[in-house]
């Protein structure tokens, strides 16, 4: 199926790798799309094929095939494309395998496991010549979109510094609370196991995704190195002694990851970003969103935005007539058709409906396999730079130079959606 | 007058070195205090020193002698202490050439020129056996102060991270606005020749100051290393730009400094702090307050606070609650005898009463030599660290070792207040 449109009368034949609670939310949002097949879905767990096949069915379709094994299924399969919504380890391999067999990943956010794992899959993707999606929900919200707008608008003037990152208190989920998580090991989920052994920012995407999209990432900028820090690591062990018994597997743990890790990148058109990881901490969560170009910037955390040229001297103005003034098309369309807000405040049905119609029409999707690499690098990246006492490290160019040619296009602007590169879809 | 008290029933006796703004309104605060005369003035600038003496004179002191040269003023007069409120670079100098004197300095904020200018304060300090307070009126805010008696009182359980900066638009005076400021080089002031030539935090200590004090800097902890990136320079010239007729002296420059600043410390109990500098874009004034402990944290961007064992599940609570009920002692009975708003919501007096009782008592003032040099040396360290690619580098121990065994007390917590080391004065 590789690089050739579905035809406009096939529907996309979708699979679906992983159908835990992330793999039904985003099979969930297909079902209201008139263009999308599930021929088939994979998983080790019985219960989870079972529920997902009522969740299927009880949307009109026809029953899939269920698979316990990710690479049988694609090869016994027809399929266009799959999504992966497994462990954090299994999502890089499974995209390979994927590739190799001619089928366009579609791969839920984690953590690259190491640097080398992020140019196999870049490396794969140009021999196949297969596209790859990264599945970043978080570019997909109507406020980060709007934000685009206006960054493509010229109300920013030009970009200098971001900020960002990913501040949940998930501890309950780390000490076993997602109960139909399977344990990787001794008892734990996969993201405990990283939590347990890696000092790096284990989840960088959600942050970094969105700003890396308002900077021309790969299309014209690049990242160039980053510094990371952590502090120390407290929250976990804590939770584990006020809340679980002692016999609980997270009991008495050295838990390499710090409470909070703060990375620091500079881009090649010298602006910097900072990211911070904290999963570890009691609080009411945050983006920490800050977007600052020369003629003003967007701080959500003080209600508004600024721009010089426009915004009463010194004064925050409410960001929400901006986000109405600004909204993106896509949330045109989305809002007029009724929005699907489900999980994650209805941005599950976009990011699946860009994935299906770069499918659809066989062009790189607007998170792409040089964007996977680039924002899931980080992590190795931030382990690395901790280990050396937080010396700079440099990020690969994993576009081999093309980002210096390639034009900001098919990356969430209103012109992909205006041009039919992105589009909406007919719902259900 | 070096290492002794000057007696219940003499006042001190304070010299004033640069009576530009700054230097006004720290005499002006200690025209309410009843134990403080003001014998001389010293400035560069005639009509300085007339307003000055009127100042004084309207309070009902009698006229101060007026000098042009510290030294000359420092060694004609009987002075305990003088306050040291000139251009950047001469502070840390004139407080030598004061404690070489047995004249107790009060310097007020500003960047260190180097790490060795830190150094020869500290060696100086330590030879002469004066002491030295820097004037960081951050330190002596309502919030900030409340916040300390909370950290005191446990309510953040271990501190884990922080976050703070100088984040204030002041393009118009470092393009010439502030008329009254002599300028040092080719018509330009002395802040827009740090903003033309270093790349560096240029104004850390109103950011850091009160969280060192949170995280017991120099008194049982201590600043180890620190990474610093800048982002690209473009504000100060596009102001020019815009505002400023072709011939300016602002104009057609290349100004070395990035628009934003980003250090972030590590320190050696394991916290981490980001530390942000940006005085060149257009946006309300912050400080992007953060202090996050293992039970909670103060976000005040965001409103409030938030702890585990207190506010409801992942909600904020108003801080103005929480900042009445752990009022410091201090503003207690500042509010009892009336604020002096005047500059910087009423912290002037507070800070010059914290340097007065320090004289008065012959006691290490609460900001002291050791945190002056290490919250200044972030200018010297963040410039080397973005010179270096953002390497970390390392902070000096000023201390050599005394921070290990060095109690946080006189530190201004609350008992520095009860046990009579920190007075609140007598308003006249």
């Amino acid at each position: 199926m590789s690089g050739t449109t579905t035809g406009a009368d096939e529907p996309v034949r979708l699979g679906f790798t992983g159908v835990g609670k992330r793999g039904e939310d985003l099979l969930t949002a297909c079902t209201k799309m008139d263009d999308v097949e599930v021929p088939a879905i994979c998983d080790l767990q019985e219960w989870r094929l079972e529920e997902t096949t009522e969740t299927a069915t009880d949307a009109g379709w026809p029953a899939p095939s269920r698979y316990e094994d990710h690479v049988t299924m694609l090869e016994a399969e027809d399929l266009d494309a799959v999504v992966i919504a497994t462990s954090w380890r299994t999502h890089i391999p499974m995209a390979i395998e994927a590739m190799e067999r001619g089928v366009t990943p579609g791969m839920d956010v984690g953590p690259a496991q190491s640097v080398r794992e992020c140019w196999d899959l870049v490396r794969t993707a140009e021999r196949t010549g297969e596209h790859c999606m990264l599945l970043e929900n978080a570019c997909f919200g109507d406020g980060r979109l709007a934000a685009l707008e206006m960054v493509r608008e010229g109300l920013f003037g030009e970009l200098v510094h971001a900020q960002c990152g990913y501040i949940h208190d998930i501890r309950p989920e780390i000490h076993g609370d997602r109960s139909t998580r399977m344990p990787e090991r001794d008892g734990m989920g996969y993201r405990t196991l990283h939590f347990l052994h890696r000092n790096a920012d284990v989840y960088p995407t959600h942050g970094i995704g969105p700003k890396a999209k308002y900077m021309n990432v790969n299309r014209g900028n690049r990242f160039l190195k980053l510094t990371a820090t952590s502090s120390k690591s407290r929250g976990q062990a804590r939770f584990a002694e006020m809340n679980r018994p002692d016999d609980a597997p997270t009991q008495d743990q050295h838990w390499a990851l710090g409470d909070i890790v703060t990375s620091v990148i500079e881009c090649a058109n010298g602006e910097s970003i900072i990211v911070n990881h904290d999963c570890s901490s009691p609080r009411p969560r945050s983006s920490r969103d800050v977007l600052q170009g020369t003629n003003g910037l967007w701080e959500p955390s003080h209600g508004g935005v600024h721009f010089e040229d426009r915004s009463p001297h010194h004064e925050w103005e409410d960001f929400d007539d901006y986000r109405e003034e600004y909204k993106h098309p896509l949330w045109e369309t989305y809002e007029d058709q009724g929005v699907q807000v489900g999980q994650h405040g209805g941005t599950d049905y976009l990011t699946m409906r860009a994935f299906v119609s770069s499918v659809v029409q066989g062009v790189r999707p607007p998170v792409d396999v040089y964007d996977a690499a680039a924002w899931m690098a980080i992590t190795p990246l931030s382990e690395n730079s901790i280990a050396k006492g937080g010396a700079p490290v440099t990020f690969p160019d994993f576009t081999n130079g093309e980002w210096l040619v390639e034009k900001p296009i098919y990356g969430l602007t209103g012109d992909d959606v205006r041009e039919g590169l992105l589009d909406f879809g007919t719902m259900v």
